[in-house]
C-alpha cells in the first residue's frame, strides 16, 4: 500500500486542465494571479503630504534655529484633492493638508504642531532633514516592477494594491468546472425531501463537498448519485465527462474492496476513454479506501479523485488531497492546510500502523495553543470533525503521544467554533 | 484618547439591528446558526455494519474457539440500500456490507478477513465481543439532543452532520444591510474607467472592504463616495440610512482633526436623526483617528464606524473592530482574528505608546513558526499589508521585541501567501 507522502507524490503530477481569464480585480476577490501583475504607475503616483502642515523649501529655513527664526508667509492652501500642480515661490510656504500634493520645489512638510503661526506666516525655529513627512513619489513601488506574483490568491489588501498601482483588469485562472459524483444505493437526496426508511442516508457527501470547494471560492456541480451496479456507476460517469464536460471529478464510495464497490470496475472500462488509475489505496486513516487517476478524453485529461463513500473519509480525502491539488496546480505557494505548532493537552494513542488525522479541537491557555481530541475518531462520527479546527497528523509509526508534546497541526478553514468541551 | 482595550468595550455595547431567517441548511455554508440546531433523529438512524463481513447472534458461538470451530450457513446477503429489514435465524449467519442495516437479534459482525468460508457456511474459530463491528442506533446521538450550538457559523463538517440528523433547515441570522461610504475629493472611482492627474487617487477603501466583508461572508453596498464639504457628506449620509436603509454604516476618510474633516461635523447635526459618538480617536497604530457610534433613525439603531481614509488604516479598524463586532453581535464564540505563538525572526522596534499591529509574515523553520516584518509599517504602504499573513500586536508600554521573542500574533484570513521575501 502507497504511503501518504507517496500518494501525494503521485498526485502533484496529475494534468489539470486550466485557463486564465482577465476579469475586474474588483470581482477578483479569492482569485488566483495567472500572471505577474506589473505596476501600471508609481507609487505614490505623485508626492503628497503625509501630514497636516506646511510645505516649503529647505534652503530657504537652513539656518532657523531657536536664536534665528525664520518667518514664511503662507502664499497658498492645498488640499487633498487639488489638481492644480502649484509652484512654491522662494521664501515662501503653503498651508498643506494629508494626501494632498507637494508643490513643485517644496521638500519638507513640517506638522502644524510643530510652528507657531503669525499674522506675518509660520514661524520656524528648526531645520527638519529634508524629504520630511513627504510621501515621495515611486517610494513604494515604480512602474513597471512586479507589484504581486502570480500565485497570489488575491484577497482585500491585494486588491488594494493592485488598484492603487492603476491596475483595474488581472489575468486569473478560471475556475475548473468540478464535477461531484456520489454513489451508493443507501443514499437519499436531502434536497428532494421526504424522509429516511431502514437502510437509508441522507447522501450528505455532495453537499458536503459543494461546501468545501465554495470554502475555497469555487463553484462545483453536482453530477448525480449512482446506484451500486456497474451499468449506473458508467452513466454517471460518462454524462459528468462528455456531457457536464468536467475538468475534474470527485467520486465517494465505491472504491472498497466490497462485492458491490463498483466504481473500481466502471473505471476499469470505461466505454471511449482510457482511464489510468495512480493507486487504489493510501496507508492512512481515515480515508485508506481511495483511488486516484487520469480519464483520457479526445480533448483534456480529466483528474480523478476516487473519495470513499464515509462523510468524514471523503472530506479528508478533500482537505487532504483535492484542496491542495487546485491550489498547488494554480501556483498557490502554500496550498496545503496551514500548520502552526501546539501543546497536547492529552495523550494521544492509536493502533495500526496508518498515518492517522485525528480530529482536534484548539484551546488558547496562558499564552500557548493546546490540542484536544474532539471525541470518537470513528470515521462514522461526523461530530467530531463538526467540532474540529484542526487536525493532528499521527506519524504512522508512532502509537503514543503524550500530554505536552509540542505537535505540528494542521488548521481547518473554520477556526471560530465553539470548543468541542460544551458536547460533554 | 481611549485606549485599544476601552475602545473595544464600548463597539461591544454598541446595539445591532439583526434579523433572522429560517432556509435550507445546503444554503447555509459560512452563515451563523440563531438558534441551536437539536436532532431529528437519532444518529446513527438504525443499526448498520461499520465492515464487509458476516453478522450473526453472539450466543450462538460463544463457545467457538481453535478446537471448537462452529459452522454457520449463510442465509442471506445483506448490501448497503436494502431496505428489506431482516430477521436472523439461530444459528445462521448472513453476509453484510459496510453500511447495510443489521438484521434483528444479530449482535456481532465478523470481518470478512477473520473467516473461512465454506459450502456450509462460514467457519468462526473465536468469540468476539458484542455489538463488534456494529454501529448502534444512536450512538453517536439521539433524537432530542442539541447537534450544533447557536453562535456556530455552519461549513462543510457542521452541514453534513445536520444533513445527516435529518435536519434540512436552519434557523441562522440574516445578513445585515452594510453600508460603505468614502469621502474625499481625492478620490476616483476606478469602476468608472479613466486615469488620475495629480492630486488624484484610486478610490479604493470602498472596494477593500467590499471584498473583506465578502470574506467573512457578507454582501455589502457601495453608498457613494462623500465630497469635502459638510452638503456632501451629510447628504451621502442621509441617502445610506433613510433611502439604502442600512443597518450598519461604515466610512472611511473625513475624521482627523484637519479642516476638511467633515464627517465629525456632519454627524453633529445629522438632520432628523440623532448621533451618539462613542469616542473619536484610539491609542493605537496605525488607526488613531477612528470615530464610533450610533445613528438613532426612528425604526432602529445604526452602528457607524467612521475609520481614517488610509487604506492601510480603514483595513485595520476593520479587522479590529468591524469584523468582531459583527461577529460577536451573531454569538460566534471566537469571534476575533485567530491568534496562535510565534517566535520573532528579528527585532522589532517602535516609538511612542500606542498600540500597535505590525503587518508582519510566518515562516516555517524546522517545526517553529518565525515571524517577520513585511517592511515599510507606513500606514501609506499598502504593499506590506498584502504581503502580511497575520499582525503583531506591539504593546502600547514597550519599544524593543526582541530576535527569538514568543508572541501572540492575529491570524489573517489570507495564510496561504508567497512569503514577502520574494520582494526584496
Amino acid at each position: 500500500m502507497l504511503s501518504f507522502t507517496e500518494a501525494k507524490a503521485h498526485i502533484a503530477n496529475l494534468p489539470l486542465f486550466l485557463q486564465v481569464e482577465t476579469i475586474p480585480v474588483w470581482q477578483a476577490n479569492g482569485r488566483v494571479l495567472a500572471e505577474n501583475i506589473i505596476a501600471a504607475q508609481d507609487l505614490p503616483a505623485w508626492s503628497n503630504s503625509a501630514m497636516d502642515g506646511y510645505a516649503f523649501q529647505r534652503n530657504d529655513i537652513i539656518n532657523a534655529s531657536e536664536e534665528n527664526p525664520i518667518v514664511l508667509p503662507v502664499s497658498n492652501i492645498i488640499q487633498a484633492g487639488s489638481t492644480t500642480q502649484h509652484t512654491l515661490k522662494p521664501n515662501q510656504c503653503v498651508r498643506i493638508f494629508t494626501g494632498a500634493p507637494i508643490p513643485e520645489n517644496a521638500d519638507i512638510v513640517i506638522m502644524q504642531e510643530n510652528v507657531t503661526v503669525t499674522p506675518n506666516g509660520i514661524v520656524i525655529r528648526k531645520c527638519p532633514k529634508q524629504w520630511n513627512n513627504i510621501r515621495q513619489m515611486g517610494e513604494e513601488c515604480t512602474a513597471g516592477k512586479v507589484l504581486l506574483k502570480k500565485g497570489t490568491q488575491l484577497d482585500s489588501a491585494t486588491i488594494g494594491l493592485a488598484l492603487s498601482a492603476s491596475i483595474h483588469h488581472v489575468v486569473v485562472w478560471k475556475h475548473p468546472k468540478v464535477g461531484i459524483i456520489s454513489t451508493g444505493d443507501e443514499l437519499k437526496d436531502p434536497r428532494k425531501g421526504g424522509s429516511l426508511t431502514v437502510g437509508q442516508i441522507w447522501a450528505t457527501n455532495t453537499i458536503n463537498l459543494q461546501m468545501a470547494f465554495q470554502t475555497m471560492g469555487l463553484d462545483s456541480i453536482d453530477c448525480g448519485i449512482a446506484q451500486d451496479t456497474l451499468d449506473s456507476t458508467r452513466a454517471t460517469l460518462l454524462h459528468a465527462i462528455d456531457e457536464q464536460n468536467v475538468d475534474i471529478l470527485v467520486s465517494t464510495g465505491g472504491v472498497s474492496v466490497g462485492d458491490f464497490d463498483v466504481v473500481h470496475k466502471a473505471l476499469a472500462d470505461l466505454p471511449g476513454h482510457r482511464v489510468e488509475m495512480n493507486f487504489w489505496k493510501v496507508k492512512m486513516k481515515p480515508g485508506k479506501p481511495v483511488a486516484i487517476g487520469t480519464i483520457f478524453t479526445p480533448n483534456k485529461t480529466i483528474p480523478i479523485f476516487a473519495l470513499p463513500g464515509n462523510p468524514v473519509s471523503a472530506l479528508m480525502g478533500f482537505y487532504q488531497f483535492v484542496r491542495p491539488y487546485l491550489l498547488g496546480k494554480m501556483g498557490v505557494p502554500n496550498p496545503e492546510l496551514s500548520t502552526i505548532e501546539v501543546t497536547l493537552g492529552e495523550d494521544f494513542q492509536k493502533r495500526g500502523n496508518r498515518l492517522e488525522f485525528v480530529r482536534i479541537w484548539l484551546d488558547r491557555q496562558q499564552d500557548m495553543t493546546i490540542a484536544f481530541s474532539t471525541g470518537h475518531q470513528s470515521s462514522a462520527w461526523m461530530s467530531s470533525f463538526a467540532d474540529a479546527t484542526a487536525l493532528l497528523p499521527f506519524p504512522a509509526d508512532k502509537h503514543l503521544l503524550k500530554k505536552g508534546t509540542q505537535c505540528t497541526v494542521q488548521c481547518l478553514p473554520n477556526l471560530g467554533k465553539w470548543p468541542a468541551k460544551w458536547r460533554t
